[in-house]
């Protein structure tokens, strides 16, 4: 049986004679059979001594249970690490950042506590996953959508608290921004409740966030004070129907003015979220001869040679998916505006129209849409690293880098050739090509997103990764560009390099850390934040 | 000359002397004269012992002077209180809670750092005021609007951090949401940047709002634990033209879907702020006796009787002016979809369209158009309580009472018939009516906001008005309603009233500002959080 670091075999076995006593037998789990499936699926340090492992888990079913469990820990010292439902594949899945924490794992805490679809708010607990609070929704027939990721095992909890992010309209893309006050039990044990949720029988914990004096909910993101029990989300209403359309301009420097026209369509809550892509792009290593030579040249591709290879092809250089909500007239008013600002702006912009989808959908429409984009959560995502005929060995997994860049055109291209030179500088290839095209589910800026292969038998290209990832960690940094989010055994390297001031702002987070965890028992290490007994002294 | 309380003349003498070495001789005031200045103009503790006042006032022009003064002030404890540009009339103005406090005014802060009218945002320093934005943005012909409050001499910095509200559209209006990144400086004089401008050289400080890891930003808002000395903000791209359109609604229960249905329109991001009222209402007392005698009525006024009496004077019930924005064809598009909404679901919806404003506006367009709903300060607000032929005698001031209630018409009536209800038991008149209709200043939640007068002159009736605010404020409370925002005289009653487990996250906000304010020197007493020193001891 593993013990949890810094704790004794006397005071592990009073804790776990207490955490049963608490949520019940079967809920503590001890044995390997059942800590195995906490390890990372995708780790990228599988197998290795550094893996991150959990020495036990905890299931608790109530607020109650939680609070009771984390005065256990706290009273013992013993490293716990909360974890909601779902995955989190690529950015660490379910295990710690301290090896032998012990997992308290919320799924059992499965209850949608109330969906308002006149307010269009849902408070939930984090074992709610995206799948459970969609059905809650259809069953009853109340008219909100929600917005999930992809795939859809995810809880809004959990991913909202990592700042995870979605497909749909604006604002409720951004499940962070999206949330509306929270429950979080703190490292002594006592519950807190955060905005309106703060005055007993609140009417609008779920509607106006900030309550009374300052908010903590942002310090529960990515963060390791507490143990986050409930939240509210607004939700976006109902939408009658769903139309996209594809838009394709001819040259490569359009990209700029094509980034310009969707940010002034997406910040006016016009479009929902632009997807965009490339006719020219392809896996790197695929391109066609006369294409991958104009790239080998020096100094990069020439613009003309490539508008005229595009030209000649009659496929353009650059695309933009714009997704419109709304009842139909709504939706043809915003389509013709947007191509009547394209066609204006950049010449020769062409446009591609979508089938105009109203709800509820039949089944040929719903096997054909982008399930995501209309809020239905699925799975089929994972079709993308299936073993297939094309792609006879899959990787084992993958590590995203999700570096946030400017929203514009001009960084796109800075990003492009900054991250050829960085892999081509290391002698790797790349996973950039000058087609790349950057994720677009935050509202207001780019993530210029990668996805690493993990093995998990081949530890030499893992450790060659590893080291490429650091890399470009610190290349992005130098370029003013950070990651949004990351895996626990790169979340020291990411934060080291948001090291303004000398690091100002991590010794706040530490200071706050020690004063309302002062036995370090929450997370530690998650963003980087480690608790006082297990900093490195500082020079 | 004043002395800060709990500070010896020695130790002031040589803070005041290292003050003048920070920011200049001429740049710290300590003569009555100069410090008058700082009281709050509209203080329901006008001339009373317990008013607040400041015993010097210091104005830094730089962050790094903002550090030195903080260092210093902490070195001696001195008690500071920040405050940006503008007035905050009606909540407390720049009067500290602790009385004694030093204000430190950043109005000389006043550089606009940049403005992006490709990505849609700005960094301003807490100096700028919505005027010198509005300004710098029409001197350079910059494709994006600003949000502000009325009136627009506040500062788009001090304004969020008080959880300020607009008037234009969807998340812009909630100044803090729109908020993107900070930098501050803490109680020991560091200085700490947020977001990704935490990342040296940080190319995304406006645009994307978490960084990596948790976010301190809201630990700002409303709190004490630094001065703010920059800040980025989301800006709403310019939009081409403006309408609005009255809808008016026939019965008194069409209150219920009309919110309902206001919701649906705007948080689908269809609507601007929605604008509410009744052609019934008027100020208290001033109702044709035949209404008079309908409110009369034991058990309230009977909703048929008020039907019938609007449907005599056809005039309706309840109106609400919907504001949309963008190309003449999409608002067309909008204002139709509404009138099929609102027709289809409530019987007798009648419409007024307001006139299409393209812009620039003509200059006669612009002496019509309500600035704000179009993003531009002005100060014609305080025309509202002017000294007129209609209003001889208008009061010195006001104090806002500005309970959160839910965003439904059920919400409405309640608020109506509870406030009224202790109006009467107070034995006072009362400041609703059946016909108030709330504020819409926040995206989610309605303000069921009123004005109490202030006096300069009258004493007892500030003293009055202060117990029926406190009355108002534990009522609103039992009701599951808080406030928002308060003046410090109230700040201690209303974070009473967010006492969930008996005032557990009191108790958080406690922790943290010991932790990062162990001599407690910034803005003590700031919603309800005091330092230990000054705390009373718990029982």
């Amino acid at each position: 049986v593993a013990i949890p670091p810094g704790v004794n075999s006397r005071d592990w076995d009073a804790a776990l004679r207490q955490f049963r006593q608490a949520v019940g037998e079967s809920w503590v789990f001890t044995s390997d059979e059942d800590i195995a499936l906490y390890r990372d699926a995708y780790s990228p340090l599988w197998g290795e001594r550094e893996e991150r492992l959990v020495s036990a888990a905890i299931a608790p079913d109530t607020t109650e249970q939680v609070s009771a469990v984390v005065r256990t820990a706290n009273q013992f010292r013993i490293p716990i690490y909360p974890i909601s439902t779902g995955k989190n594949l690529g950015y660490g899945g379910s295990a710690p950042n301290l090896s032998g924490s012990v997992v308290i794992d919320l799924k059992r805490m499965n209850r949608v506590i109330e969906v308002d679809d006149k307010r269009h708010f849902a408070i939930v607990e984090p074992g709610v996953a995206y799948f459970d609070l969609y059905r809650h929704i259809q069953d009853r027939g109340l008219k909100v959508w929600i917005d999930c990721p992809d795939p859809g095992w995810g809880s809004p909890v959990g991913n909202s608290l990592d700042h995870g992010v979605g497909y749909t309209f604006g604002g409720y893309r951004d499940h962070f921004q999206a949330h509306c006050g929270l429950e979080a039990v703190l490292p002594t044990g006592e519950v807190v409740r955060t905005g309106m949720g703060a005055l007993p029988g609140a009417k609008t914990w779920a509607e106006y966030r900030y309550g009374f004096g300052p908010t903590v909910d942002g310090l529960f993101a990515q963060g390791n004070l507490g143990i986050v029990t409930k939240m509210g989300f607004h939700l976006f209403p109902a939408q009658e129907a769903y139309q996209n359309s594809v838009v394709t301009v001819p040259r490569r420097n359009d990209l700029i003015p094509l980034v310009d026209l969707v940010n002034e369509l997406e910040h006016t809550g016009l479009v929902g979220q632009p997807v965009y892509g490339s006719p020219l792009g392809g896996p790197p290593g695929a391109f066609p001869p006369e294409l991958a030579g104009l790239l080998k040249r020096p100094g990069g591709p020439p613009a003309d040679d490539l508008d005229r290879f595009a030209a000649e092809r009659k496929r353009g250089s650059w695309t933009c998916r714009l997704q419109f909500y709304g009842s139909p007239r709504v939706i043809a008013a915003h389509i013709e505006h947007a191509k009547e600002r394209f066609t204006s702006v950049i010449p020769g912009s062409t446009f591609q129209d979508g089938e105009l989808l109203r709800f509820p959908l039949t089944q040929a429409q719903l096997d054909r849409v982008h399930k995501v984009a209309v809020g239905i959560p699925n799975m089929s995502i994972f079709s993308i690293g299936a073993r297939t005929e094309l792609n006879p060995s899959p990787s084992d997994g993958h590590l995203w880098f999700s570096p946030i860049i400017p929203k514009t055109g001009e960084a796109i291209f800075d990003a492009q050739r900054v991250f050829m030179e960085a892999f081509a500088t290391l002698g790797r290839p790349s996973l950039v090509t000058p087609f790349s095209t950057p994720a677009t589910w935050m509202h207001r800026a780019f993530i210029f997103i990668m996805a690493f292969p993990i093995s998990r038998t081949n530890v030499q290209q893992n450790q060659r990764n590893r080291e490429t990832f650091r890399t470009l960690v610190r290349v992005a940094a130098e370029h003013g560009w950070g990651e949004y989010r990351t895996a626990p055994a790169f979340q020291d390297d990411v934060m080291a390099a948001y090291s303004f001031n000398n690091g100002a702002l991590l010794r706040l987070h530490e200071t706050i850390k020690d004063a309302v965890d002062p036995n370090g028992i929450v997370a530690a290490g998650r963003s980087g934040i480690w608790p006082r007994h297990l900093r490195e002294p500082r020079p």
